[in-house]
């Protein structure tokens, strides 16, 4: 047996750099919430603004009705000539004419993640054609995956979403299309956060 | 622009309960460490003890030499048959005869993490038979894989394998084994720890 100090060990995120972002909701940030729904379990708290933060977030004394994180990491499912018109056609964040935003927090069942691989991404990819459909709203819609399940966080994925009033319609549809398929019978819990930016 | 405070956010690595795992050197720890080798890249101190601490980690003072961190997650390489094979085969850690362990902390590269998934398992199994080679040692190697790459540690993955006296002489058979295969040419940093229970 060991002697134990108080000291808890923290995770030194300050190594992720940029790949570590910080989703916060309160009184502060960029964004002006519209509407925050919950689509599949227990929703999140309506604050008045979101701060969307990457690398090590300060978070404002004022931004803490809820928290949330996630990082960038490689590929799951994507293959070589998905990965390519990926890159080919999206656009980044940030840009001018992208005034609307959508967060979409996402925990899926312990039965998906206790598929193997390949299970995974033929209900993905073959069956609910995420990546495919997904292709069509590019550039229109530019979208970033942060991963939270190995993070200890309540959800396992981030999805933040930037788009231009005129395609608000066009996103509309995507989400739409990927809640009707196989791989959203896997989601737990769901919760959708639109926001303008403010 | 938002008023932050000082303080940085924490994961609360306390919600990952005991996929969270924490080895460390030091004074203390139930495993007496026999030697540290660099395998590729820089080693690690060699310290006289390691501690294996599963979930939340209150780390001894005297044990902070180096401190490794990683998690449990789900499989990324291993298809259904591969699975099934893995679960009927393997054995759990801490059985009394195992009294040898092994911890090897690995970084990929780049290029490795850039590769999609079919690309990965494609070097991965196909050409460097990682899973069909490892399942020849099983049940005698018990082994237990811990993933950092997501977290900001020093390295991508912590294996962790505990064996008895008998079977020293085949861990060291698959350790070879797996350097030599193409797997390990995305390899950038690996360090080589062997213990004995103390």
């Amino acid at each position: 047996m060991n002697a134990f100090s108080n000291q808890p060990s923290p995770l030194d995120i300050t190594a992720l750099g940029n790949r570590f972002v910080t989703f916060s909701g309160g009184q502060n940030g960029e964004w002006e919430v519209i509407r925050v729904d919950s689509v599949t379990g227990d929703s999140l708290p309506l604050s008045q603004r979101m701060s969307r933060i990457t690398g090590v977030a300060e978070l404002s004394k004022d931004n803490n009705e809820w928290i949330l994180r996630g990082v960038t990491s490689n590929v799951r499912y994507a293959e070589r000539h998905e990965k390519n018109q990926l890159v080919a056609k999206q656009a980044g964040l940030g840009r001018k004419e992208a005034t609307l935003g959508a967060l979409i927090p996402i925990k899926k069942s312990a039965e998906w993640w206790n598929l193997t691989q390949e299970e995974r991404r033929q209900i993905f990819e073959a069956k609910s054609h995420h990546t495919e459909e997904g292709l069509k709203y590019l550039p229109a819609i530019a979208r970033q995956l942060y991963h939270c399940h190995d993070l200890g966080e309540p959800f396992d994925f981030l999805t933040w979403f930037e788009y231009a009033e005129e395609h608000a319609d066009e996103f509309e549809k995507l989400v739409d299309y990927l809640r009707k398929t196989e791989e959203w019978a896997y989601v737990d819990r769901e919760v959708d956060i639109r926001v303008r930016r403010a």
